[in-house]
C-alpha cells in the first residue's frame, strides 16, 4: 500500500499510472547561428569524436538563422551542463552561434504566480504531480488570494501570500525576496492578473512565462473575453508567451482557438476559454521544460 | 477569510472565481416525438396559458423526428419536477412524446468511478469545485485503487475502495450496494478500467457515462493508442458516451481529436490524449447535467 | 449525354453529382427585437393561423435582443417576399422587431470582385456549379486582371476587365456602373485586393462580403501574412466578414484558422493560407445565401 | 497581355499569382534503416565530402527505425537520380538502409482517376494550376463519367472515358493500356467510386493514393457518412492513404476532421464533408510529390 516515491521528489508524490519516458539520462543542445555550410556535419563529428550518440536531432531555417536541436544519451565524463558548455564553446565561437545545454539528471525548478482563478494552477500542479513534465520541481506558489493556500497545501508546495493592493514597488519587492530565495530557473504566471513592472522582469533572474486569455495580438490587456464578444469573433483564444516589459507583446510559445456557440455570452466564452487556457499553458511549459524553445528576435522556434 | 459558501453545499467548497450563471431558478423540457405540424405553437401555447417565460428555445429535426428543448424561470404553482411532469402528461401524450422535466433548484447527484490514472477524475472535480457544472453533488468515489483515495480527501467526498481482482458478480455487488445506497442520478466511469457487466448497467438504476480513449468507432476495447499507432492514423481521439451493454458501442455524447505529431510513440500518443480525454468527458457530462442531450435510437441530440 | 438544367439556370451547367437538398418550396424568417415575453408563442400563433407549418426553428437571445429564424413550406397565398412583408409589418410593428423575409423560389443574384489570385474565386464558382449554395446565380465577375477572364470563361459568366491602377473614383464609377446594371443582392470580394471607397459602399446598393486573410481583429490591412510571421504567431487565419466603411472592422461571418508548421516562411503560410481562406470564404457566403446571418451593433448572429 | 509561360509546361497554364517557391535545383533524400549509431555524421559527411550543403534535414527514430529526408541544392555532378543513386548505393548498403532520390529539375507525373462527384478533381486541377505542387504533370484523367471530360477540357489534360459498368477484368485492361501507355510516377483517386482489384494494383506499375470519405479505419467501404450518422459521431473525417489489395487498409498519409452539426442530416454531411475530403487529398498529394512520405510497414512517416 506505500506507494515508491519516484519522479517527484517532494514529500507528496502520488503513485497514480503515469507516462514516465523521461529518461533522465539524456541530454540536450540548443544551437543556432547564422545559416551556413557544413553546420550538420560540424555538430554530427563533434559529438562523434566524443563517443556521444545523437539519438535525436531537428533543424529548421528560418529568416536566414540555423536553429537546431540535439539530444543524446549522457555518460558520465562531464560533470554537468557548466563542464559540457565550457569545452562546446570553442565549437559555438567558430560558428558565432548561440547555445544552450541541458542535462535531464540536473532537476529544473519552476515558481508559479497565482490570482483568483485556480484553473491553469491546478492543471499545471496536476499535470506536474502525474509526471507530465520532465525532471521538475515546483518550488513555490506566489498568490494575492489567501484561499489558494488550500491548493498549494494540496500539494505539498510552500505558499507565499502577497496582497497586491498598495503600491506596486513594496508588493514586488516582497515577491522578489521569495524569487531570489528560491533562484528558480522559471517563472510561470498562472494567470496572475498583475502587471509585472520592468524592474521585476529585469530583476527576476530567470525566463519567466505568462497564460494570456486571448489569441494574441488581439485583444492585449485586461478584458480579452469582453473584447472578442464586442468585436464578434468566431473562435475565441490563449496564448502563452515569454513575459517582456511591453505587455503581451512578448515571443509566442503556444496557442489554440475554440469555437464560439452561436448566441454565447461573455459569460459562457469566459468558462469555455477556460479548458483551452489551462491547456496552452501546460504545453507552453512542457516545450519550454523539455528545452525545446529558442527565442530569436520576438518569435520562437519550438521544437517537436 | 471565512468564504460564504453558495453553489456546492458539501464543505469543502472553495471561495474561487467562478463564472456561475447557472440560475437556480430556471427549469427546463426535453421533448422528442414523431414531427407533425403545429408543436411549436401547442408547446408556446402550453406556456403562455399558463403565465410561464420561455427564455430559451431550441429544436431540431432529424430522422424523422422532432426535439425540442425549452427553458423558463419557474415560478412556485409546481412544488416540484413531479407535479409539472404530471401535468404535462396529457399534453405529452396528445403528441405520443417523451419528455423530461427538469427543475435547477433540484441538486442532482453523481457518483464516479476510478482507476489508477487520475486525470479525468482530477479534471471532474476541479471543475466542479469552480461550479462548472449547474447544481450538482458528487456523491461519492468507487475506486479499485487504494492511493486514489488521497484525491477523493482533497475534496471532501466519500471514497470507497473495491478491488475488483476477483470474481466480477463478487466486487459488482459491493459495488452497486454503495450506489444503491446514494441513488445518484448518473454514474460517471473516470477511465474506470474494467468493464461492467450487463446486470450492472441493468440494475445500476441511472444512466452511465463513460470517456473511451478513442475516437470510436474506431478502436473499441482496452488498448486503443497501442491500435491507433499499429494502424498509423494522423489524429487520435476520445468519445465520451452513455454506457449499453455492448461494449463501447453506447450513444456518443462528445468527441474530439488532436494531431499525432510525426515520430510520436504510442507512450507520446497516451500522454497527450489524456488531454483529449478529460476535456471530452467533462465536457459531455455538462451537456448531460444542464438537461441538453437527448437519446435517440443509437444517437444522442445535443442542444446547445 | 445531354443533361436536364436545373439549379443553375446559366447555359454551362454541368450535371455533377450534387446534394442539392435546396427545396426551392421553402421561405425564410429572420427576426429580431429587445427581447420580451411571449414571442415565440406570438410566432408560432401568427403562422399557424395562416396554416404555414413551421419546419424549422432557432433562437437566441443575446445582448438582450432575440434573433430568430424560421423556416416553412411556402403555399401560393403570397405571390412574393413583398407580399408575405406587407402582411408581416403589422405584427413585427408590435414588437418593434426588424424582420427580413426570403422565398427560396426566387432567385438570389451575387457580383463577384477580383484581382490576381484565383483560389478563392476559383472555389466559390466550383461550389457555385455543383450547387453547394442554394438558388442563386453568379450574374457577373469584375476583376483588375485581364487572365481571370479565362476563369469566368469556364463557367459562362460575363467578365469585366476594370483596370485599378488610376484615380479611384474613375475606376470605382466604371464598377459601379455594371454593379447598377446588374443589381444583385450580394457582392462578394474573393481576394480582391483593393479598399473599397466610402462611397463605393453606401452606393452599391447591396451588401458586400470580404474574405480577408488573417484572424480579425489581428492584422488588419495588406500584409497579414508578413506580419502573423513577424508576431510570430502559432496558427494563421481567415475571416469573411460585412465590408463597412472601416478597412476591416466589418461584422464577422466566419473564421478559421490552421497551425503554422515549426520554420514555416511567409511564402508557406501564404500558400497554406489559402485552403483557410476559401473554405472560410465559401461557408460565409453560404450563411448569408441560406438567409442564416442577422447583423447586430457589429456582430453577426448566424444559425445553423 | 501575353503571359510568360513558366511552372507548368502544358499549354493551358494560367498566370495567375503563385507562391512559387519550388527550387527545381533542389534535390533530396529519403533514408530509413534500422537505429544505429553515427548515421547523422555518416550521412552529413557522405554530403559535405562530394561538396553538397545539406539545406535541410529532419529525421525521427519510430518502431527502432530511423527515418530521415535530407535536402540539397543540387550541382550538375551527378546526370540524374539515378547516377546519384548508383553512388549512394554503397553507402546505403553498409547501413542495410531503404532510400530513395529525387531531383526537382526532373518534372513527375500523376494520373488521375474521378467518377461523378467532381470537387477533388477539381481542387486537384486548381491547386495544380496555381503551382500549389511541386514541378510536376497531370498527365491524363480516367473517368466513368462522361460529363468530366469537360472539366479535363478546362485544364487541357488528355480525358479518356471509361465505362465501369460490365466486366471488371474487361475496363481495367482498358484503363492500365492508358496507364502504361503514360507511365505515370503515381496514380491519385480523385473520389473515384470503383474499388481496384489486386491485379490492377500489382500491375499499374506505381503508387497508387486515393481519397476516403471516413476517418479510418472507421467506416470501411461504399457509405460511410450513412455509417456516421447512423453511429452518431460528432465528427466527421476522411482519410487519405496508398492503396493496397485490402480495400482501405493502406498506409495512411493524411487526416482530417469537422464537425457535426447538431441536428446535421446524411446529406448535410455529405456537402461537408467534401471540402475536408479535397483538403485531405490535396495535402496528401502534396506531401507524397514534395518527396515527404516513408512508407514503413502500413503507416507512413511524413516530414514537415
Amino acid at each position: 500500500m506505500t506507494p515508491t516515491i519516484f519522479g517527484n521528489p517532494h514529500g507528496e508524490f502520488m503513485p497514480f499510472a503515469t507516462v514516465d519516458s523521461n529518461n533522465q539520462n539524456l541530454a540536450s543542445l540548443l544551437f543556432s547561428c547564422v545559416d551556413q555550410v557544413g553546420i550538420i556535419a560540424a555538430l554530427a563529428n563533434y559529438f562523434s569524436e566524443r563517443d556521444l550518440n545523437i539519438s535525436r536531432y531537428a533543424e529548421y531555417t528560418d529568416d536566414g538563422h540555423f536553429f537546431s536541436r540535439l539530444e543524446w544519451p549522457m555518460n558520465d565524463r562531464w560533470e554537468d551542463e557548466s563542464a559540457f558548455e565550457v569545452e562546446f564553446a570553442s565549437m559555438a565561437a567558430h560558428y558565432n552561434a548561440r547555445f544552450d545545454v541541458r542535462f535531464m539528471s540536473q532537476q529544473q525548478t519552476i515558481g508559479l504566480f497565482a490570482s483568483k482563478q485556480p484553473h491553469a494552477l491546478i492543471e499545471i500542479l496536476n499535470k506536474y504531480e502525474a509526471n507530465f513534465f520532465p525532471n521538475i520541481e515546483v518550488s513555490f506558489i506566489i498568490g494575492n488570494y489567501q484561499p489558494m493556500q488550500k491548493i498549494a497545501d494540496r500539494h505539498g508546495i510552500p505558499f507565499f501570500f502577497v496582497p497586491t493592493d498598495g503600491d506596486t514597488a513594496a508588493y514586488e519587492r516582497k515577491q522578489l525576496d521569495i524569487v531570489h530565495r528560491y533562484k528558480p530557473d522559471y517563472l510561470g504566471l498562472a494567470r496572475y492578473m498583475k502587471v509585472l513592472s520592468e524592474n521585476f522582469i529585469d530583476t527576476a533572474g530567470c525566463p519567466i512565462i505568462n497564460i494570456h486569455h486571448s489569441f494574441l495580438p488581439s485583444f492585449v490587456g485586461a478584458k480579452p473575453y469582453q473584447m472578442a464578444y464586442d468585436r464578434g469573433v468566431k473562435l475565441i483564444g490563449a496564448t502563452s508567451h515569454f513575459v517582456t516589459a511591453e505587455l503581451d507583446q512578448g515571443p509566442i510559445i503556444e496557442q489554440d482557438v475554440a469555437r464560439v456557440a452561436p448566441g454565447a455570452s461573455v459569460q459562457d466564452m469566459v468558462k469555455m476559454g477556460r479548458d483551452i487556457e489551462q491547456k496552452v499553458f501546460a504545453h507552453a511549459l512542457l516545450k519550454v521544460l523539455e528545452h525545446k524553445a529558442i527565442v530569436h528576435k520576438n518569435r520562437t522556434i519550438i521544437f517537436n
